[in-house]
This record gives structure tokens, sequence and C-alpha cells, in this order.
């Protein structure tokens, strides 16, 4: 019984937060009211605030959930040995994330980035959705500080180099990815893979840069 | 008499987005109002509703302005001969980015950053807006590919890389960059500047890549 309860209340949850992400999607996360997830779900509304008491809360757990997404999908990429490189970390990534969540995305694949980006606005003002991010942020420096260790380790970054800038400079690389998309649109996996993977390979012989200067 | 009249027009047209800067980057973009603005230029309201219609005009024109300066900055630095590094390049922009704008942002310097990030949120909902980012955005695209083409003529980059790819995830840097700053701090330009060094000088030998796979 009390198994069948689980799963019947597991089921309900995923019926809510699936119908949250199509409105938030389709809509965008302002425009999308609690009625409008009731419909799409298909629930009533004690249904719905049995799980969730504001559209909020549903936002903070629709980003939880596509954050452990990331992690498992990073962490199943990154446990390889000889570890990926950047770009076929974060190329394999990227496609990964665009195949689980792309369904509704239509043609041109901007819809969610451009929630990613009204999620991003949502923390100035909503705290519970501010730790969600944190906390996954958190965790997803976590992995690439200890990976850009063993690339230290093995000697294909500067092992001199602070690891945790690098860290957040590949971080910072996914986040703009998702904003040009977002904004402009363009992106795709593989072309930005490419682009990552000749930055990284890029070669630049000492006797042709520039005099250090301090800016 | 136009001269002085001309510049009579600069000087008020000055006024209200020095002080339209202040607000929006104390209270973010959507907590002020033209009244806020009015008040914290010290000017009526007619005075105002001479240069600009309404609060997004405003904005447009304060986005305008910082995407030219920014403009003028990477065009200063990228001119240099041999060209800075990708590196060299956003370290510089970055660090002058945060002088000339910085000045209002007391200790923790994510004002700006979480006000760029309102400003790409309103491009979904003000046409205005999202043709000042959108001209904004190509244009230093163009800059970032005949950047790119320089450093492949020189044999930094793969010259079998394709340029637009490769600048696209250039510009991607420095926009997770703000994003980061925004959400979650602890960003600095000279942090970055060495992530970002060591990423473009990371070498991996050929030997110990692992197989080439598809994604």
């Amino acid at each position: 019984m009390a198994r069948v309860s689980q799963e019947h209340l597991d089921a309900r949850r995923r019926q809510i937060l699936d119908g949250a992400r199509r409105c938030f999607t389709s809509n965008g996360f302002h425009a999308t009211s609690m009625q409008d997830v009731l419909r799409e779900a298909g629930l009533s509304a004690g249904a719905v605030y049995r799980y969730f008491r504001s559209k909020e809360e549903i936002v903070a757990a629709v980003a939880a959930e596509t954050l452990e997404s990331v992690r498992v999908s990073y962490a199943a990429t990154a446990a390889a040995d000889p570890p990926p490189t950047p770009d076929e970390l974060i190329g394999a990534v990227l496609s990964r994330l665009r195949v689980l969540l792309g369904d509704t995305d239509g043609d041109d694949q901007r819809a969610l980035p451009q929630l990613l980006m009204q999620v991003w606005g949502e923390t100035l003002r909503n705290p519970e959705v501010a730790r969600v991010l944190a906390d996954g942020y958190h965790g997803l420096l976590g992995q690439w500080i200890a990976l850009v260790e063993a690339y230290q380790s093995r000697g294909w970054v500067d092992p001199g180099a602070d690891a945790e800038h690098v860290a957040r400079t590949l971080i910072a690389t996914v986040q703009g990815y998702f904003v040009q998309q977002a904004l402009f649109g363009g992106m795709d996996p593989a072309g930005f893979r490419e682009g990552l993977r000749a930055l990284v390979a890029m070669n630049v012989p000492e006797e042709e840069r520039r005099p250090a200067r301090e800016h």
C-alpha cells in the first residue's frame, strides 16, 4: 500500500512538473499562471497545491531537476580515463541536455535558454530559486575544479594556474552559450564544440606574444 | 546660438542617462520608475519626456551607450600588432569597463552584471532593446571574427576551424563572466584572465586524447 501510494505521489508530482515545464517553455515563466499549470497538467487546484504552494516553488523544483540532469550527465562523461577535454565534455553535456529537454522546443531551440534566463532573473527576487541555483552552481564548480586538477596532474593545464579560476572560465562558456542562444539564436552544440576545441588548442609562440603589461 | 543649444541638449540628455544609470544599478530596471529617474536627474517630467518617451527608451539608450563603450575599448585593444591574445583582450576590456561603469557599484560589483541580466531579459518583450542588443552583438561578433582570422593567419588558431564558431565561444566566456558575477559573485577580471590564459594555453598531447567519438 505505502509503496503504491508513494508511486502515486511521485507520478502526480511528475505530471505537475512536466506540465509546468511545457507552460514555462511555451510562454515564459512570468506569463505562466498557476491556472495554466493546472490546465496543462490536467489536475485540480487542490491536487497541485498539495505538492507546491506557488509558481515560485514549482520553478525552483524544475530548476533543481534540470540542474540534477546536468550534474549526472556531467559526472558520467567526466569520469572517463583519460578525462574528456573541455570541448568533449561540454559538447556531450549540451547535446544530451538538448535531447533531454529540447523536445518541447520546436524548431528554433531558443525557448529553453530563454526560460533559463528568466530563472536567472528570478534569483534576484526569489530566495528559494537563488538557493537552488547556488547549490547547483557550487556543485558543478567543485566537479570542474576536480577535472582541472586532473588536467594539471597530466600536464595538460599549467599546474601554476588557479584551478578554480580555470573552472569558472569553463562554466562561463556554457552560460554564455545559453545567453547567446536565448538572445540571438544561431548556437548549436556541434559548432560550439568546434569553437571550444580550437580555443583550447590555441598556440601562441612565446616570442610572438606582446610584452606582458599590467592592465 | 545653435551650438550652445546643442551643447545644452547633450548635457541634458547626459544628465538623464546618468541619473537613470544610477537608479537602474541601485534598484534594478524593473523597480525603477520614470519618477525615480526624474528625481535622481533633478529634472522635471517635461524636461525628461522631451528626450525619452518611456523607461524602455531610456534603458535602450543606456544599453546602446554601454555597448558603444565596449566596442571602442575592444577596438583600441584589438588593433595592436601582434594582436592581443583572448585573455589579454578580454581582461583589458573587463578591467576598463569596470573602471568606466563600476563607480556606482559599491564593494560587491554585482549591481552592474545584475542590471545587464535584467536588460537581457527585457529583450524578450521590448523590441527596441532587442534591436540595440542585436546590433551590438553582431558588431562585436564581426570584430571577434576578424581577430580570430588574424590568429589563424599567424597559425595561433587552427586555420581549419570556423572563425565564427571560435568567435562565438569567445563572446560566450564574457557573457558567462557577467552571469556568474550577477548570480553568485566572486568573479574579478584578473582571475578570469588567469583562467582564460590557462585555457587557451592548454596542451593535450594527441596520443593522450580519447578516441574521437560522435555525440
